[in-house]
């Protein structure tokens, strides 16, 4: 198993032709590719708008069975490129029973594996948890040929439980497909102390963990289709951070981009040797962490 | 109950005479007043050199009950000055029982709780193994005058579980007094990525859970005693964040300084408002964060 892998994200901005935006993360996927890369991130929900800025039942038609077209698409260019990806799509499980879901495709064109999105959110703008059924798979790391990867969705990223989960279960990366962005009418202060804590939440979570990260966010502004709010301005800002939070890669706020860098995976073992956070864990203590709260 | 508060840190080099480095804090804590403070925090183990880089029996000597001599002087400075000290100490429990301990004292001089550091470290140059039992008193807040403190200690803040645990039972600020610094071996890019991950780590724990953090950092070389090492250049770099984890204050990395800023204890309840992880944590799939590792 190579230690030394090349890591990829492909950021980049969707539109209404779901078929151009499908395009142009498999655009993203051959640059990355011919950039050397053999594991590529999309971002999540890659093939369309961010449809979750209204609750209409109208887009539960954008949902795919998994395996479904798009796996079998996406799937196929693995094969023929020999790189593994991740990549995030909307999951019809059945009629009425929908997912976040994130696909993991080995280099042969199978799926190695799938995470289903666990933290839902709910906020104006972020209708989530109309569309999403929190993920009954819990926090199980990938097995792939290029390591144990630690996939996790968007909103997972604010949880420090989620993160920990994964790298008590062997994970070697973590990997967050996301669609996050600003509120137009947000102050400038407020928009930059909300994308630095974004930033600032997943480079904990390498730290905590001893781990690298890997992030990929789309960028462009969409519309909110129903008129109620002055839509989103997503932040781009894709990145890739090594064991201690360090970035080894970062895209702009505005702009497509699919960049590559290379991560040692034997440079965990080294940090968790100076910091190791895993010995000095007190779980005779942390029982109340499955409390909603301790009142 | 005030939700503004001026919240302060004294960050001081240390030296052989402990006199002179407790008087050191006290100066800090009349500066940190005169500002108009009324939270202020010390530095971990304030009032001598770090003796954790040898094992030597000689500096159980240095440890004192609590309450002692110097909780009763801190006490007695608090009551004078109508502040909140959080303040870091050596704690002798019984012979050949001894804790890290942080001791929040009362406006009107009373000790209002205390930490014992839960989380204990053992790497070279560090070997608190020796000297503190892990802490046996949970990760509970201390109730003040100004609100209840999530106080924690040093390397407790590498791990989000403690922020947690604080949060989870209504801690509105998290307090970290620490001692940490470079192996003056290490190349700059190295001593870059410590600094930053301890900072980004701590700002992390603010944003997980919607609260302003508070941690206080020691400066100044201190050699090691035994020659086994080049000693550590502690890093200073104590600062106070906000719920967002934003900066509102902080300390340079080789001088002594006591900072004060305001904190709005009321914009955590707008913050989560916004960013409600609370609602959202899957209590249900978090079992095994209690176990040491899932294999």
């Amino acid at each position: 198993m190579p230690r030394e892998i090349k890591a990829a994200f492909v950021q980049h901005a969707c539109s209404e032709d779901r078929s151009e935006n499908l395009n142009a993360s498999i655009e993203g996927i051959h640059q990355a590719a011919a950039q050397g890369a053999n594991l590529i991130v999309l971002q999540e929900l890659h093939n369309g708008l961010y449809f979750c800025q209204q609750e209409n039942t109208g887009y539960f038609d954008w949902a795919e069975s998994i395996p479904g077209p798009t796996t079998t698409a996406l799937g196929e260019i693995c094969r023929q490129l020999n790189v593994v990806v991740v990549a995030s799509l909307f999951e019809k499980r059945a009629a009425g029973l929908y997912h976040n879901t994130a696909v993991v495709f080995e280099t042969n064109g199978e799926i190695a594996g799938r995470y289903r999105k666990m933290h839902i959110p709910d906020d104006p703008g972020f209708y989530e948890k109309f569309y999403f059924t929190p993920g009954d798979l819990g926090f199980n790391p990938v097995n792939t040929s290029l390591g144990r990867l630690g996939v996790l969705v968007c909103w997972d990223q604010w949880y420090p439980e989620a993160a920990r989960l994964m790298a008590l279960s062997g994970a070697e990366l973590l990997i967050y497909p996301t669609a996050i962005g600003w509120d137009p009418n947000d102050h400038e202060t407020e928009r930059d102390n909300q994308r630095e804590a974004w930033i600032i939440s997943q480079r904990a979570h390498a730290i905590a963990n001893g781990i690298p990260v890997i992030s990929c966010n789309r960028v462009g502004f969409e519309a909110d289709p129903s008129g109620h709010s002055q839509g989103i301005q997503f932040w781009g800002s894709s990145f890739i951070a090594g064991p201690q939070g360090e970035i080894l890669a970062q895209a702009p706020a505005d702009q497509d981009m699919t960049q590559t860098t290379s991560i040692d995976l034997d440079r965990s073992d080294q940090v968790r040797r100076i910091w190791p956070f895993l010995r000095d864990r007190r779980i005779d203590a942390y029982h109340d962490i499955l409390l909603r709260y301790r009142d």
